[in-house]
């Protein structure tokens, strides 16, 4: 218990330091790269769709765009007299040759007529003389002019070529642009298909891009991003330090993004050979490979909803759909109306080698983002008969918003790919697994967790030395000893474990309530893992703390002082018989009062197993426990066909832990205000029978403190026949008699009481013997005859030296009755020291089932509770955590009703047969 | 009750009627269809693959087979002569001509050499002189030689073709082997799209199909079965009425299928132009149109697996994917080893019309069967710009064992088309759904259990008449009267539910053990409906009669006579007091022994929210619910990623129902044989008490039968104190006293009481008063000061009364005491009647608890074991069986507790505030 309380105390400094800590943040403004969202079919007829740049480009003078949309080409009687690569300048063919060469570079002489495109068409009969020249990008190795068509199997030649353009821009200055543009997209490609990774040392894809990239710095960027050059496809962010931080934390979003909503994702797509195929809207899968229905994977992209899913998928499979890899340019689409607009989403390719280090698996300031990415590589393995497959594909929406104000950074796409060697692609299978998680920084939250911790913490330090001065005083010792810091400690645990408990759950039903009924982002969950590990840390805290106390509290319970005072007395003079002995006092009503406070030991102000099942019934078949799932809905019934998102331990405690409070309070207020006024009281039940049946309790939980239930009889007797019996209650029942309280004209007959050492010094004299009895000598007591009549000797003496002590009749140990002041009732401690005078205080709401479960509801709700919790937390299962909760009870209230058993036969001295 | 109860019986009739049918199985052997499995790749250098007949056949002489192994051609230096449809006649060609022409029909001079296959080869500058022929199905309307290179765009001149093909044998005499055999399976394909419907008048695809395969007759049939013609493709099974109930039901599968086995499917695939694609196996996707991994997709062909898929695809991605429409022939695999076997999958389409009348959805009789199934047409809406799509595909695997021995008959292929009007194709969606399921005549189940059920309840007719004539006895009443009658049916509602009960758990229990169990299949499920109804309905038959005869127990409980003998006497003469009076007998051992009664009311002999808990746990937790999974599967806990089958209600009835009565079976063990011997027997413990207490207990269930609990003090006298109990107590443990017994020297302090009329009559005539104060003027009797003194005077006579009659002091109520005999325990009637005497029975095993929840655990353990099934068979959730049936004990608990208060009240006239 000790190495508990100190843990405790230990939290609490730490606590206390983390006051003082202050979140720096990153304030430096980068520009937003946002782009204009252009198709090609929303160029004019003017301009053509640049798939460099990715937006329509004007067509210079005497040319309109070609059919595909993605060129320019000369008007008809104009001939293409240069070209830049990127665009073509036009001149008029001579009168004397008007006819345009097919490939559009000469004007010749036409001896038929021309077509509509300007070009020579031959009469039937003549074939036509020119030669068409070849997409440069499909030269093959041989030079000679049969273009291949299959580009998969001569992947080396797109690189060559693009080479040549980029480094020796006048050698083939003629060719076309849209040659061009391709080639470098073919050679962007396969630097993506090299995982984007390059060394300052060797030259393959990556490294070609990267030195045309620094060629062409004369050409300029594109679409005001400078990483984006002019003809080249932008493949890298920049390899500043701490770049990835400032374009993923420092800018939020434009667009406040709506809860629920739908995130819209595009990307253009590329072939390998560099051909701009489409812009697609991502969704559906073509960036999820694991098959599943429409509906589930449309909720990857539900805004706010946490989305897993892994498969395995068979090599073959994998052959035959991704025959050819494509190229996707992936981009938030924050199109507004007629604001269509654009943001990259930066990538973080896991895989990425930067002279040879893994630069993307380390620290965030290291990370070196690209662009554009692809999912399944079947082609760059095919060399050496290998294929190249992702094993994880992973979109993390990183959101880090500094404010409460609902703002989102960009999202962040990460990759993971695995190369799987074919050997047998028919029974090869690949892991593959697809995930989108929100994330936002928990430090102000934990900051805010601190500082309640700290204070609350600091607060309940005071509560808990209040509570070790009054138990001091009850014990009636002033020595600050071992004992008392021992007991200090006991009861921190107590107000630290409700410490914990209270912040935990109220982060709980902050987390449920803010995060579930916001429409606006402002909240997100703490991610799995490291972020809920602290949050667990507190649960298991305040589990651990209050089963310390919870112990400690059965401890006392178990060892409690009791008597039973027996008011009757023989019949008067005239009663006694002729033999000069009086009828014996009947020891029966001792029993049945003795047997009715053995039963009410472990009844409880709620009943523990309608709250099990009723908090089972509530999360389990109502649906609650859909509220823990890690998505923004708040069903509790979902269709069996929609996708199921993990859940959220932080969602599954508050849940669980506001419904067990929630059901535990409505119950007490059940109990406590319909049953036990209209159908049965258990506890005022046993005080009237205390009266009616003349005996009263004196119970001392403390060494000098306790409770007195004064039960004399108003009837004087209660040791009668039937008839008596029923007189008396009659008469009672009709105010024919005395009131019961203690001291005359009054009702009250439970009090809390201070007694002077003296008394208590007295009381443990009377006892002394039968302590003894209890000792380790029992074997001779049993063997001798001696234990029962020391017993009965003890509880007489005993009997008749309370009995006269309450009557008055002992001047060293007198009493007085006073009510306990406010402020008393509040710290829970007394005042006044009882040093001449013992103290009754009058306690009209009877406080003695202190002593029992009863009086302590609050205590083993809240353990009930975080049992349950912790249960679900490691085991993920309610029924398993309602289960073992039952199991739990019942094994303590065992404990409690045996032992609590023993102890009051051997207070009480009644034979513990009676006790059933 | 009544209603119930002629329900009981009515169904008894039922059964016994049910004992006397019979069930007629149609013997006739039909032949088996099945065909060797052979594919392209099996056929030798000399065979073709004869697409039709799906067999490897021989070539000609002087033939070899062509490139694509689909046909023959002629060796180098052979012409074509003649071909009649499947094969070809080939001729050398004359020495002058030694050339072949490129379609192989003519023999030419060659001016230049000649290529390997023996055509011209031009020299350079020459071109090629013939003309090719066209495919004939390719063939255009126009007739002209320019081949449709789509046919996508022309359905219709399909048809065309092979119309001639079919009915004009001889023109087109030298079209070649492989175009005819492409058009007939084609011509077969559109009638696949148009349903297989047909009518004797339309002249549409289906009809051209019949007049064809009539009218070839002539040319036999492949493979040896007579509905598939040579050349032809297989659509039609026979119209012989009954077919579709020989083919199906009456020869059983040649394999006997593994139990978790893998049912081995194959297709061979057409296109719609009439191509044979490939063989594929089925599996993955090609059938399953729904979008999953392939482990969920697998479990379908798992035998045994009970496999349901429903889910919502967009026509978009329909028209898509399927944008060519395929046909499959399925067929089971039968391989084993060499022995390479298929077998013709039968097909129920439920769309297919016969003379406009849609044939098979009605009696299985009516069916017509057929072969060949398509997914998706996207083609044949594409005129009227319509899409036709399944809406339900259904696999239904029909197995109809007549013995044990694991025979299964063929599979059954069952489709349901709808059509969807495409309109919005990016936004329209349509359901489908795919399912296979096992089925098995349980005619003869059903049998057997009507059987058990007839003898059973004729059994418990005798058994409850017996009980009825007990009960008579123990009223005391010879006449058969209408409440005779009504106990007779409320004793017969309780046998006829264990009945019940014992059959449906053991039904339940035997398809749990056999159906997870058995390795080679013997027994399948029932199928949810119509299969489980009868199932359900006995459970629910169950559950109602054993409501009626808790009820009546409950109502039993409630209304015993009850009476606390006091033995204790004034002390003495010499206690008389000087005024005369006596020292009153205090009452408090009454209360106390009242009180304890009160208690042990409604204990059990099983924690009742333990069984709960332990049946939840081991359900929902330690995973056996997957037990009752439709899936041959013994496993507990299931990868979250492998397909989850439905639920079988039989097999959840039998797991629930076993789990219950086990984990009760085992409490009342460790009750009974640790709990009650070691810790604590409140039974015993109660009986204790009254000999202590010097109270006897006088109970009666019956008129005039019931229970005695003699409780007479061995000590004389036990109200006294303290002192003296503890020395009474402890004269006992030393064995220094008499013994307890009623008779002298022995223990025996319990007993069942069979008393004389007499003695009721007397017993009633003292309690007169009393009962007139429990009727209507109470009002009256409340205000006046009487009843108390009638109820204390009406205690006094009648416990002075009953003590004399156990003391032997009345001589016209006198009694002896005897044993029971084995036989009267064992039917549970006593066969002398108390004429002159009453007879108190020894009875060690404290049957006296039969008035109490704890002697009538049988009742009450089966009660909640089927309240908790019944509720779980309705909701399918075990928590809420288990929180619902947690209630339903509480309500009734509370129920016997306050009216059995009351009731004690009133008979014993303790009052009511002492019973706490």
């Amino acid at each position: 218990m000790v190495r508990f309380s100190t843990m405790a105390t230990g939290m609490l400094l730490v606590c206390g330091l983390a006051l003082f800590l202050t979140i720096k943040s990153n304030l430096l403004h980068s520009q937003q790269f946002t782009i204009s969202f252009q198709r090609p079919s929303d160029c004019s007829v003017e301009q053509f769709y640049d798939i460099s740049s990715q937006s329509c480009v004007k067509c210079g003078p005497n040319q309109s765009t070609s059919a595909t949309g993605l060129s320019c080409e000369c008007v008809t009687g104009f001939r293409v007299l240069a070209t830049n690569g990127a665009s073509i300048t036009c001149q008029q063919c001579p009168l004397e040759k008007t006819a345009v060469t097919e490939d559009g570079y000469g004007c010749i002489l036409c001896p038929g007529s021309l077509t509509e495109q300007g070009t020579c068409q031959c009469p039937s009969g003549s074939i036509l003389g020119e030669c068409q020249r070849c997409q440069a990008s499909l030269i093959n190795t041989s030079q000679s002019c049969m273009c291949g068509s299959n580009i998969l199997v001569s992947p080396p030649s797109i690189i060559r070529v693009c080479v040549m353009y980029g480094f020796k821009m006048k050698y083939k200055f003629r060719a076309s642009v849209y040659t061009n543009l391709t080639a470098c997209q073919a050679l962007g490609n396969m630097c993506v298909m090299n995982m984007h990774s390059f060394s300052s040392v060797a030259n393959d894809a990556c490294g070609l891009y990267n030195t045309i990239f620094r060629a062409t710095a004369a050409l300029g960027s594109t679409q005001d991003i400078s990483y984006w050059r002019a003809n080249l496809p932008w493949l890298y962010y920049g390899d500043q330090p701490g770049l990835a931080n400032r374009v993923l934390q420092t800018e939020p979003l434009p667009t406040g993004f709506s809860f629920k909503g739908h995130i819209n994702l595009v990307a253009a797509v590329y072939n390998a050979r560099g051909d701009f195929l489409q812009w697609e809207k991502v969704g559906g899968n073509n960036l999820q490979l694991c098959p599943d229905t429409a509906r589930r994977q449309e909720a990857a992209y539900t805004f706010g909803t946490a989305y897993q899913e892994t498969c395995v998928l068979s090599v073959a499979d994998l052959l035959r759909v991704y025959a050819e890899p494509l190229f996707y340019d992936v981009f938030v689409d924050l199109s507004r109306g007629e604001d269509r607009r654009l943001l990259p989403l930066p990538t973080r390719n896991l895989n990425q080698e930067y002279n040879r280090k893994f630069i993307n698996q380390g620290n965030l300031n290291d990370w070196y983002l690209s662009r554009r990415v692809l999912l399944v590589d079947t082609l760059s393995g095919r060399e050496k008969s290998l294929g190249s497959l992702p094993k994880v594909i992973r979109i993390a929406s990183s959101l880090v918003p500094g404010t409460q104000k609902g703002q989102v950074f960009p999202p962040l796409l990460s990759m993971t790919y695995s190369d799987v060697l074919i050997t047998a692609p028919n029974t090869q299978t690949v892991s593959v697994s697809f995930a989108v998680d929100y994330e936002m920084d928990q430090a102000e939250a934990h900051m805010k967790t601190d500082i309640a911790l700290g204070v609350l913490g600091g607060v309940s330090v005071l509560y808990s030395l209040v509570k070790t001065a009054s138990w001091k005083r009850r014990i009636g010792s002033p020595l600050i000893d071992m004992e008392t810091v021992l007991k200090f400690l006991l009861f921190y645990a107590g107000d630290l474990a409700n410490v914990f408990f209270f912040i935990t759950v109220g982060t709980g039903l902050y987390w449920l309530i803010f995060y579930k009924a916001q429409h606006f982002v402002s909240v997100l969950l703490p991610l799995p893992g490291l972020q809920e590990e602290r949050f667990v840390a507190y649960v298991g805290c305040a589990f651990a703390l209050k089963t310390v106390q919870f112990l400690h509290k059965l401890i006392q319970q178990l060892s409690v002082d009791i008597f039973f005072i027996d008011w009757e007395r023989p019949r008067g003079k005239a009663n006694k018989t002729i033999q000069g002995t009086p009828s014996p006092v009947s020891i029966w009503r001792t029993y049945f009062v003795a047997n009715e406070w053995n039963e009410i030991q472990t009844i409880r102000k709620i009943s523990p197993t309608f709250q099990i099942m009723a908090v089972l019934f509530l999360l389990e078949v109502v649906g609650f426990s859909s509220l823990a799932l890690r998505d923004p809905w708040s069903d509790l019934q979902r269709p069996p066909q929609s996708y199921s998102p993990p859940y959220s331990l932080t969602l599954r405690y508050g849940l669980a832990a506001t419904l067990w409070l929630c059901i535990g309070l409505l119950q007490i207020i059940f109990f406590t205000a319909f049953h036990e006024r209209f159908v049965e009281d258990k506890i005022r039940q046993f005080v009237d029978l205390c009266s009616i049946s003349n005996i009263s309790v004196l119970l001392l939980s403390h060494r000098c403190f306790g409770y007195y239930i004064h039960g004399r009889s108003v009837h004087g007797h209660a040791d009668t026949n039937m008839e008596e019996m029923n007189i008396n209650l009659k008469r009672e029942a009709e105010s024919l008699c005395g009131q019961r309280g203690l001291l005359p004209n009054t009702d009250t007959q439970t009090f809390q009481i201070s007694i002077t050492s003296r008394l208590r010094l007295q009381y443990d004299r009377i006892l002394e013997p039968l302590s003894r009895r209890n000792g380790p000598s029992r074997l001779v007591d049993a063997a001798s005859g001696h234990p029962f009549d020391q017993s009965t000797k003890a509880y007489h003496t005993m009997n008749r030296f309370l009995g006269s002590v309450i009557d008055h009749a002992h001047r060293d140990m007198e009493y007085v009755v006073r009510d306990k002041l406010f402020f008393e009732r509040v710290i829970g401690m007394e005042f006044l020291e009882p040093m001449d005078k013992s103290i009754f205080y009058n306690d009209e709401s009877h406080s003695f089932s202190d002593v029992l479960f009863y009086g302590n509801e609050a205590t083993l709700l809240i353990f009930d509770t975080l049992f349950f919790c912790v249960v679900d937390l490691g085991a993920q299962s309610f029924i398993l955590a309602g289960v073992l909760t039952y199991v739990q009870q019942m094994i303590f209230r065992l404990i409690r009703n045996g032992i609590g058993q023993r102890n009051l036969a051997n207070k009480t001295l009644v034979d513990k047969r009676f006790l059933i």
